[in-house]
């Protein structure tokens, strides 16, 4: 039998989280994983060929560069990236927390391998 | 070609929610959906056989009842029910705002047909 479903609190599980760029496994919902994850100064471009990922802030201003322009999402916003859409995040002044809903298999440097990428995450 | 990814304001998405029991889609992660919806009193006890769900509280507080007992999630807080687990999920003291991650083809009712059954969802 399995545990009996527990509740995640976003800011207690964030406070573990002393690193940057650096997604931990916070739930799944079938195929799909929820990771929290610090960012710090800016990613690298990269795109994703096959999955779709959604930015939703926690704390702090993210600004996700686009092809078609810049978009600033804060807390209580989110931005949906799809699959093949070149894209560069950003935290500005600092830190910022986000949520990550994508695809288990979603590596998180997308189609471009670097000393960032990630694709063992540890879970939460 | 597809149009340039736009965030979304949580918030503002909620207000424009003046009903219950009524998931509104607001975004798309391959086949999974994030949907918004106010909760108020008590839902039907029911469980999906094949979706997980997750539940993200976005304002108020939910009252999760399980067979395993009560779990109360408040705002920031997130509770993932696994497929095949009953749960019925309550608003306490008035009104909770919540973001549903889940398969696009769950049923809010799950395997029960009831009046509060929602089939075609809208669109933010």
């Amino acid at each position: 039998m399995s545990a009996a479903p527990a509740k995640v609190n976003i800011a207690a599980a964030l406070a573990g989280i002393n690193d940057h760029w650096n997604p931990r496994i916070a739930a799944e919902v079938g195929d799909t994983q929820i990771k929290l994850v610090k960012f710090a100064g800016s990613f690298d471009w990269h795109s994703h060929a096959d999955e779709d990922e959604l930015f939703l802030v926690i704390s702090g201003t993210m600004r996700m560069h686009l092809r078609t322009g810049d978009v600033d999402v804060g807390p209580g916003e989110f931005i949906a990236i799809p699959h093949g859409t070149e894209h560069c995040p950003e935290a500005l002044d600092g830190e910022c927390a986000v949520m990550l809903i994508e695809p288990a298999k979603t590596i998180n440097t997308g189609d471009t391998i670097t000393d960032r990428t990630r694709t063992k995450l540890q879970r939460i």
